[in-house]
């Protein structure tokens, strides 16, 4: 088995075996940050830009500090900086990174389908680092190895996912990746924040507790606050009474579930704070994993045996996207 | 032949030669962002420090690209960050960095003579990055390369520069070396658009197809869309019905000739879409040969071979700034 | 001797030894950014990350041109791009830097304690670089090296702090290491900045000449424009009559008198331009022994040795904070 796609937009469509492949892949990279010397010289003369038009920490450091582990160049581009402001369309900015020659383009951006939109007109291969309320693979990918590091298994699982479903692109990469491994799935949050895909996903519940009974895993999600008081919640305090995974609620799960959170965490909206730091909490263990993932990625998508691997399987296919889509993210 | 500067501030003043010597070392530099590891240690343990007073993407990571594929230390300093919002002079801020023992200051500030200003005053090689209206000489120098890449020579031009030529330094670092390589030079634009000067660099048209009429080059440049409304410009469809280059108004050139722009492009308003995507465009060109035309002055101004040159050749000597200019940069 | 600190919070409580010992080991790493070729492998493959929540050039820039010098890999994060923009706290951003392993974490905060608040919780060495009012502990070391290098000891020394020492973390870790080493201390400025534990530090002097009279070493504190026309201050121009160091004043001085400034300075308010640029003047050697200082800890705090020698001779244990704190910060 391998990885031969030239991109990684999406879970969407990636089969259980290559997720396992890439799970694998990333597992072997983990060690490397435990070294005392955490490089290896595996992409030396590696350009790698990362192009973000959301603000991030996390995914954007972890992504950097993947590059350099590999000891990749790593170059940083946020929108606040870029050309954009200059009235700059996203394809002319990401045509002309390209024509530095990059060997990856790590994207970021609000818009769902910005990062497939490029990787179809570029020709350099695109990391989709969260698009819009669409996906965000990496994120997914990172929660399936920490899951499978802790619980020995991916195999016949039950994930709660709770919280607001409607704008996670963590919970659409989730879903299909949990999908092919043959999860049970389950959606929980209060009608507002369930999109109507959601029935065709899995289980839906309004109930935080019947949600997470008997769960293995339970992925948190965070709650933006700057939706309190619009249409999807009246406020965070009702909000946390119904859905912040105490303690408490917590009994309803296996004695051995696993808690995910893809931060930053709302302490005491979403998730407690004994329950962050408690030991079933793996967020920590999240993040460690990120910078593996990251790892495996960049090495996939820009070594030189893959390189060879896409030539003869014959590059993947990304699905065109709606001339509407199109237009808007151009 | 060789290039023995301190500094490259501008291209006033460098000879045929020495203009020649840059695009060759350049051209030479072309090829390792070709290569499958794109890198050489060139540049190993030297630091280059870029401090940017504007927005940029292109021309910031062209340079930060450059430096990291000859192996030197990148450090990006921007204007928001830096002291300057302490109040600090822009001399000060960069008296401090040279403390630090660069090897080399990339500058870009709206202050037309701030990098002279500063080249004149610490004991480090500074590259301008931009400087006002002024010059910014690697954007000339990546358009020779891309030119004679395409066409074959830098002999016998007839050179066509449209739009706002007042406020564009990238004419004034091309008059300077199209005229060193006895290039016929159009500048053509709206009269409030062209500056006093502009007769004395070649012929000055207001026609658009006059103006390219035969032309082997044509060089657009970006309308600042905020000079809208004001006293240049009424509008920019006013702009644009006369001073688009659209496919139809490129049949006035010669069949073979090229079209270039620095860049960011406004599509529709100074260039149509199907002409900055034709095959008469070299957009994508100039910004791959940018990458190799500061990999090559990186290396002019900050290897020991050049130091040694330098010294046997004695210093350039930089023009003195008018005592107002010192005082409104310093 | 040695410095077997887990991490560089504040020089309160750090011994006479160990400040020569700092010092001594940041002049061997001196000559390192004299070379042409400015770097050594030593931190191959350590990542350093800086966390800066306030605007820095000076700094961070040093900081980052020490951690490349060193070979290790630097990732720089600002508080403008990072998750705290989206309500995250400081501690569990920390955390999350600390789970992806970095070596050593830079923090500068506005709040006072904020790095002693991330060491007693994070496992990884933090190098305070700043924090409120309280400590900048790199500095004061960068200063005793500059002066050390000036004068030849750091022996019975005179030394004058003038300005605004109410707000000054400067001027706290220079007190803590003079106090260390011997030396006569003069705190001089407007009662308005002076805080009541001044008379406990050293003299207090309302009166420049008074206050530098006889003084080996003249350190001059930045004025914060903004402490203008609130309660500390009424006007810039009352302040710099009183206590601008001109070079009048400055003959009430030792002949051989040395000035210092942290930067960045305000020409004609706390300083005269011709002071600063005069042959007292260390500010630059300030700037340059910066480099040599953050090279010294960054490697006595991450390099293998350091760590084996902290183990046998057990971590040092942070002193705990108030309550207080701890909410204000976390």
């Amino acid at each position: 088995m391998a990885f031969t796609h030239q991109h990684l937009l999406g879970l969407e469509g990636v089969s259980r075996d290559e997720l396992l492949y890439l799970i694998d892949q990333a597992a072997q990279f983990k060690e490397i940050s435990e070294r005392d010397i955490k490089k290896v010289p595996t992409l030396r003369g590696k350009t790698v830009v990362s192009l973000f038009y959301e603000a991030s920490t996390r995914t954007r450091t972890s992504f950097e500090i993947a590059a350099k582990r590999l000891s990749a160049d790593y170059v940083g581009i946020a929108s606040s900086t870029s050309s954009s402001t200059k009235g700059e369309t996203l394809l002319d900015t990401a045509r002309n990174i390209a024509a530095m020659r990059p060997d990856a383009l790590v994207v970021r951006h609000s818009a769902a389908g910005a990062p497939h939109f490029l990787a179809q007109r570029i020709d350099c291969p695109v990391i989709n680092a969260g698009d819009g309320a669409h996906e965000h693979p990496t994120q997914a990918l990172l929660d399936l190895l920490t899951i499978r590091d802790r619980l020995g298994r991916l195999d016949d699982l039950t994930v709660a996912i709770v919280g607001d479903i409607l704008h996670s692109r963590v919970t659409r990469s989730n879903v299909h990746a949990l999908r092919a491994l043959g999860a049970r799935i389950r959606l929980v949050g209060p009608p507002t924040l369930l999109p109507v895909e959601a029935t065709s996903w899995g289980e839906v519940h309004h109930d935080l507790r019947s949600g997470i009974r008997d769960a293995d895993v339970i992925m948190m999600l965070r709650l933006q606050r700057e939706r309190q008081g619009r249409n999807f919640l009246p406020s965070l305090d009702e909000y946390s009474r119904y859905f912040c995974l105490t303690r408490a609620a917590l009994e309803a799960a296996r004695p051995d579930a696993v808690v995910l959170h893809p931060g930053p965490i709302n302490r005491g909206v979403e998730i407690a704070s004994d329950v962050a730091d408690g030991a079933a909490s793996l967020i920590m263990d999240q993040v460690t994993n990120g910078v593996a993932v990251r790892m495996a990625v960049l090495f996939l998508l820009t070594s030189r045996v893959r390189q060879a691997a896409a030539d003869a399987a014959g590059a993947m296919i990304e699905e065109p996207q709606p001339e509407r889509l199109r237009r808007s993210v151009g």
